[in-house]
């Protein structure tokens, strides 16, 4: 079975070192007074109830799944239910959560640390209470007072969970398309009809109650995406003090056989006349929705994140035990019948494309949410506006560049352990088969990839490309001149101006044919999360320079790492500034039925 | 449930229009009275057999997989025997072995088409034969008189199966680590005891006896690899006549649940005291093995190019069908709801690419295959020999190259069908999964790249290479100055030049620092598949646009086939020209505690 030890040093690395958290943190008011020893204890415990709590629980999942039995109720794995009361006993769910409704106020990306700990242990697990932080900042932003009164609280300490109710089986990515319906109650309440798909958590026995977002329509809804409403559907109706009441008409018709994540139950749903209330405005509810998706998003890259972590550990001791082969140089462990695999330089290809994947992502995701700590609680107007627009830019490439090369991590960890890797007993296939389903719900990546270049970029004549350009300007001529750093900043510098000409180019192309940003996007994407990397690569390797002195290990490694980023990664931009310019004649030439 | 219709046109395109097979075959006196009627009826017959007899197959074996009783009997899934004897009785196994073995004498090329098919309707179930074949060519090569007397006529017709019985717990990839002991007996035979692991379809009861090709070591051997000798093992051992005796003690211990082909009995094997018969000489099992190992590895390739064509009609049959969003153009189909999500640019690249890969590789397979035809029946001696040495550095490519693009197309095919590609009941998830064994097994596509790097190209000097590239360059001269070929043949001829540039340096660089070899590898195979491929998308370029007055869209669509390959697959090779350059330091720096 795969052991996960959580990489709190580097954590640490990136939180003080890199991005120097503490002095962000005393600058906002509402984290003034948070100390180090605080964020310690957090990630300690963190570590430990990832490790000795959840991970245990993930083998089992995956073997025995989730059942269905014929009243709708469903089971979810051995084990599952009491580490989720562990898990809201212990305070977990409401670590990050508003203290007015009774959260403990700290700051997201330390939440976040903790997330991706408990995704590393496993993803199926955490899933069960995986939407329901969504749900409560949904309801934060949309809801009234009186459901803020109801269900906040609730949430934030976990004894409920939330879901969200999107997918109908004809739609998916076009939810313009979708068909349920809401029809309005004489109480102010409404009655919704129809069938959800792909309802992640969406029935099962770990909370004391689920509420459902669920999107449908009004009787007067304009079509498409513009006659969208929000609702809360809850399995057990509350009143209005929050005591749970009757069994609401929302039930699991079927659970989904799939590839991965098996210990989540995965449900059709079907709504039958169920009773549901109207978040926010009537047909603005996409738009409310979002504030759920950004958060749902940041949890996507968070799963892979953690799948990749712990997928590497266990290939990288794989791959220091097992005997095969002797280095090119000559026997290095010549006392032994072989050396370890660790000494072939394809093998360091392979574990050192894991690491930097996975570190340059960590760092990306520690960034990301200190970005949200800015916009939550930073008392300066344009400070908060700045870290809005990088989180908006940013969103996508946490969710779509992450997950991708999660996915490469967890089948070069699998291919470490060569055939043994393919066996469900060494437990590396499974978190192949997880890290699948990261790339395509909560938006496929191809559609993260649209939204990027789409909207993001192109819709505000690249303003808030040019504001992350701008981050990676200051620090390239800050660093200028410094000659340990020139391996670093001279790429960086250039992919930056390549990444300004690339777009000029796109937006030129795109003006006369609009199939030019499709064509561009998800290759686009790939290069602005390199961009990214590259800057975020630079600074840890800044970072290491400074700490090289110290002699600990932990900088050299650092370092190495950062030049095998920059030698052996950064070169995919090339492959991908050609392939863009190549434009969209080469995709659009052939007709359907040419394929 | 996926379905599939075999590519017949493709195939004979290949086959006729691009490699002009039956001018080929004329000079080969063993197939001069071939004629496009007999090669049509048995692509024909194979194309209805795949589809209607083992495609229903696939979903069944991969749900209910085998199972082992205490006994160590094998169930294979319902149907899985009775489709083996219409298999046998229908003559597929003898298909291409020598008429004086009872086999019908047809190309390896056509044989190879229909193993193509076979597998692209069950990978999993194909495997049951999978390695008859090679144990079959390995007799023929090695055997005894005696021993091919009594086995090669019972492979020949499927009523006797093979394996091979290389790898235990603790070597795999260094074959030189293994433990297996043989001991003479008094007869002539010897006595082995042992643990093999990972044997494909080690035991079942489809075929009336299983002749496992074991390596072993004799008591007098000298350590490592210098000491395997190879065994013949049959499960019931057969006298002087071919009739089969008594049970021989090589039994499954257990059964390996595993990632993918579900249906396939992946077994331990127990030898206790087994009887097995030494097959040529003593200590030279590898170099026996090798025959095997060459004709298992185009195989492998062979099972992916299925895996990959069969994902690829589902996901484009889907795309043309699912209703998503509008084109960026505006509507498509204002009738409807919404366009097929075939318009949309990025769903396209995916297709294309699964398009492009898919077609190269059976290009591929095409030409490779042609070669062992030509190289087993050619009267030219200098023929022979040139093909012979095509053959050994095309072999490598074929199986890494191959599965690593059929994986990434199995995994778009999947991703085309958003969350319905994550679901069991669609299939496509099943294609990935059985595809993830293809990288690993005869040999992982790591030590195929080493293989290819090493052995095939420095280890005689590039001669190999020299060979290949000057197929490519006559080709180049053949269409220079032909303008509607300058799209192809200029990217073609640079990249040649590089491989000619590359091959060089790394040469140089490898004799002061023998780790430049593994550094370089797999990267350096992708391009060597690149250059082959780039060559064979402007054969059929050429040949497309040869046929273009024709009017038939066949050739339209093979031309934008082309395009987008030189396009959007081709610009992979220049990120690898760079991390190849970028050399072995960035991989061996970092020591072995340092990951």
């Amino acid at each position: 079975m795969p052991h996960y030890t959580a990489p709190l040093r580097d954590m640490r690395f990136v939180m003080h070192d890199v991005l120097d958290v503490m002095s962000e943190y005393r600058a906002m008011p509402a984290h003034a007074g948070l100390d180090v020893e605080t964020i310690d204890a957090v990630l300690e415990e963190g570590a430990r109830f990832a490790s000795q709590v959840i991970l245990p629980l993930n083998v089992v999942g995956d073997r025995d799944g989730c059942t269905l039995d014929g009243d709708g109720v469903v089971t979810p794995p051995k084990g599952f239910k009491e580490a989720y009361w562990q898990f809201v006993e212990a305070g977990w769910p409401s670590l990050s959560c508003a203290t007015e409704h009774g959260g403990q106020g700290l700051p997201v990306l330390l939440n976040n640390r903790v997330y991706e700990m408990f995704n590393a242990a496993s993803q199926a697990w955490l899933m069960y209470f995986g939407l329901t932080h969504s749900a409560y900042e949904c309801l934060l932003a949309h809801g009234s007072d009186e459901q803020k009164k109801i269900y906040l609280s609730k949430l934030v300490s976990g004894h409920w969970s939330g879901t969200m109710c999107l997918t109908e089986s004809h739609c998916g990515t076009d939810l313009g398309l979708l068909k349920t319906r809401a029809e309005p109650n004489s109480d102010g309440s409404h009655s919704l009809t129809g069938t959800k798909i792909f309802i992640s958590s969406g029935e099962h026995d770990l909370s004391e109650n689920i509420i459902h977002l669920v999107l449908a329509r009004l009787p007067d809804a304009p079509v498409g995406s513009r006659g969208i409403s929000l609702f809360i559907v809850p399995k057990f109706i509350p009143d209005a003090d929050g005591n749970t009441g009757e069994r609401n008409a929302i039930k699991a018709g079927s659970i989904e056989h799939k590839m991965g994540i098996h210990g989540n139950a995965t449900c059709v749903m079907n709504l039958d006349s169920a009773r549901g209330w109207l978040v926010g405005e009537p047909h603005k509810g996409l738009a409310a929705m979002f504030v759920m998706m950004n958060s749902a998003r940041l949890g996507v890259g968070m799963q892979s994140l953690g799948l990749a972590e712990v997928a590497y550990q266990n290939a990288r001791d794989y791959a220091r035990d097992r005997l095969q082969g002797r280095s090119p140089r000559g026997p290095q462990q010549p006392d032994k019948p072989a050396d370890p695999i660790v000494v072939h330089p394809d093998v360091r290809r392979m574990l050192l494309t894991c690491k930097a994947y996975t570190e340059g992502g960590r760092a990306l995701v520690c960034f990301t949410t200190l970005q949200m700590d800015r916009e939550l609680s930073h008392p300066d107007p344009a400070v908060r506006a700045q870290s809005e627009a990088l989180l908006t830019f940013l969103i996508p490439v946490v969710k779509a560049f992450i997950t991708d090369n999660a996915f490469e991590t967890n089948n070069l960890a699998l291919q470490v352990f060569g055939g043994h890797g393919f066996i469900t007993e060494w437990g590396m296939e499974q978190f192949v088969r997880d890290a699948r389903i990261n790339m395509i719900y909560e938006g496929t990546n191809g559609i993260q990839a649209l939204d990027l270049l789409g909207r993001k970029v192109l819709h505000d004549q690249g303003a808030k490309l040019r504001m992350f350009g701008s981050l990676v300007r200051e620090f390239v001529q800050a660093q200028a001149g410094k000659p340990e750093m020139a391996e670093f900043i001279n790429p960086l510098a250039k992919l930056g101006e390549d990444v300004a000409k690339i777009t000029a180019e796109i937006a030129t192309k795109a003006a006369v044919d609009p199939d030019e940003v499709g064509a561009a996007s998800v290759p686009y994407l790939r290069i602005i999360g390199h961009l990214v990397y590259a800057w975020l690569w630079a600074r840890m390797a800044r970072a290491a320079l400074d700490q090289l002195h110290t002699g600990d290990p932990f900088y050299k490694s650092k370092l190495a790492t950062a030049r095998f980023y920059y030698a052996r990664l950064l070169p995919e931009t090339a492959m991908h500034l050609q392939t863009i310019r190549s434009g969209a004649a080469a995709l659009m030439t052939i007709d359907a039925e040419g394929f």
